[in-house]
């Protein structure tokens, strides 16, 4: 799948590279800043890539397995926050805007849960492709970077259901305490997905996302693939996200090669989720928030180094000597 | 000496606490956010703390210890550099516009670098105290927030000579690739170190600074204390900042209460030093270059800390309910 879409390109990132070299620093001493602005040239097919759109997607959706009791939050607060979304007083409104992305948010049917895992398949395979095409039709073209992120009271108990039924390991191992989980509470999310995963033993990628997921979850496939056709490099966020992508990378571990981790949250699960995915985050935070609040936070750090990228002298241009 | 100034303010970080609480989040899911804006409410004695100006200054000095040849780069660059971030085409520019600070670099008698500390003194008291006005005197009261940074080729020896003095242990254990040293300059850079602990062996912080340190050091600790006199909070940059915070901590731990660490840099000797301080960094990119880069990209984060916690929602005010 990955050979059909678009990579790297090599001749931009060994321009940009070359470029990095004549700046005025030492060679290498920008780190990750230099990584950073090297990611963006072979994507962006550009030795001088620059952010003037960042488009920013938080998917939201709701989920049958709360029936479960494996969250402190009612699942009303789906739609509540949603609605606090569109009126611009959650933490990624106030992100998007420091970071200078544009914030859409996408309720996917919250009115229509999806089914209660431990009970059956989550979504039909109809309703898993119209979430994949929410997702990819959500994408602007025209934007240069893009951060995703999610709301879904119950969520993190769908990302550990998908990170478990992915990468094998017993539940207790991938589930955390979400936004607010105690230990008993933990407990019962680490039974519930262990059902999850009795009840849905294939692990064919798409079919586990069908079984296990949801639609904020596919959404967020569909955008990446949509994003990675386009060009446009993405910024993941915490568990929910990673753990959403990590389908992709069970269909070709190529598939996530244009994303970036933003951080790495507090939630137990993600660090080792990036660790199967061969990622390391740009940010470590302690956030468990979701929203694409870790992937905006990064979007900060992008955005720098670019502008060291294409705004620094060289050496010869300010008269300074090598070493 | 702490005891005679400003201290954080309980009841604007108490209050801060409580506001942060009703937010539109699960409590603490912003994890080093909150903590961050909490720090911001104490040291500004301001529930709702802002960062209307942030100012950066790079202090640049130069070292009598170069003529041991412990530099891949020739000293003159020390000017050059100083000339480049006048012109606007140094990293700490780039990272100084997208953080939103407005930069100073303070040139210290550049054509006058001190002594040789493997021969006598780096500076005389005098020097020193003249260094230390000069840092302090370069704060503008009206700050919200102070960003710290420095040039200064062959200041990575004189980090490590300062931070031996202080902490203890060998100078292989604090000296390390600076800019860009090799195996052999880094094993010179240790012998030169431990020469200059030989012939400097008193351990009083002042005098260790004046025997071991450079203008720009000095400059620093003066401006970290003209800075708490007018509670404007610091972020430290790397290795060579940290280093001469140091003697403040030295003569009174307390005395960097105010101080953040803005990141952890590529030098190895940096993390050991902010263990030492009880400090943990902000960001961790692998950045080895000084100037203030990492404490710049810090008040990215500082600045999206400030946004969540004066403009979210509150649950009572967005209608959502809590857990």
């Amino acid at each position: 799948m990955a050979a059909i879409l678009p990579g790297t390109d090599a001749g931009a990132r060994d321009a940009a590279a070359a470029h990095q070299d004549r700046l005025t620093k030492p060679q290498g001493s920008l780190g990750r800043l230099e990584e950073l602005a090297l990611f963006m040239a072979g994507w962006r097919a550009d030795p001088h890539p620059r952010v003037d759109l960042a488009q920013a997607l938080v998917f939201a959706g709701n989920h049958g397995v709360c029936a479960q009791g494996v969250n402190p939050f009612p699942q009303e607060v789906t739609a509540q926050m949603v609605a606090n979304f569109r009126a611009g007083g959650a933490a990624i409104n106030q992100l998007c805007r420091v970071a200078g992305a544009r914030m859409e948010v996408i309720a996917l049917d919250l009115d229509r849960p999806t089914a209660d895992f431990t009970a059956g398949p989550a979504m039909t395979e109809e309703e898993t492709l119209v979430a994949l095409n929410r997702g990819a039709a959500a994408i602007d073209a025209a934007a240069d970077v893009l951060v995703l992120g999610e709301m879904g009271i119950g969520n993190s108990t769908v990302a550990a259901a998908l990170a478990a039924a992915l990468f094998g390991g017993p539940a207790a191992e991938w589930v955390g305490p979400g936004t607010g989980a105690g230990a008993e509470g933990v407990r019962r999310k680490a039974e519930v997905v262990e059902r999850g995963l009795a009840r849905h033993p294939g692990r064919d990628p798409l079919r586990v996302l069908a079984a296990l997921g949801g639609r904020e979850q596919a959404a967020i496939c569909g955008a990446i693939l949509a994003a990675r056709a386009a060009r446009i490099p993405v910024l993941l966020d915490g568990f929910i996200c990673t753990a959403a992508a990590s389908v992709l990378h069970a269909v070709d571990s190529r598939l996530l090669d244009h994303c970036l981790a933003g951080h790495v949250s507090a939630e137990p699960g993600h660090r080792r989720l990036l660790e199967r995915l061969g990622k390391r985050a740009v940010l470590e935070l302690d956030l468990r928030l979701g929203e694409g609040t870790g992937a905006a936070l990064a979007l900060n750090i992008l955005r720098a180094a670019l502008e060291c990228h294409n705004s620094m002298a060289t050496f010869a241009g300010a008269g300074v000597s090598e070493g």
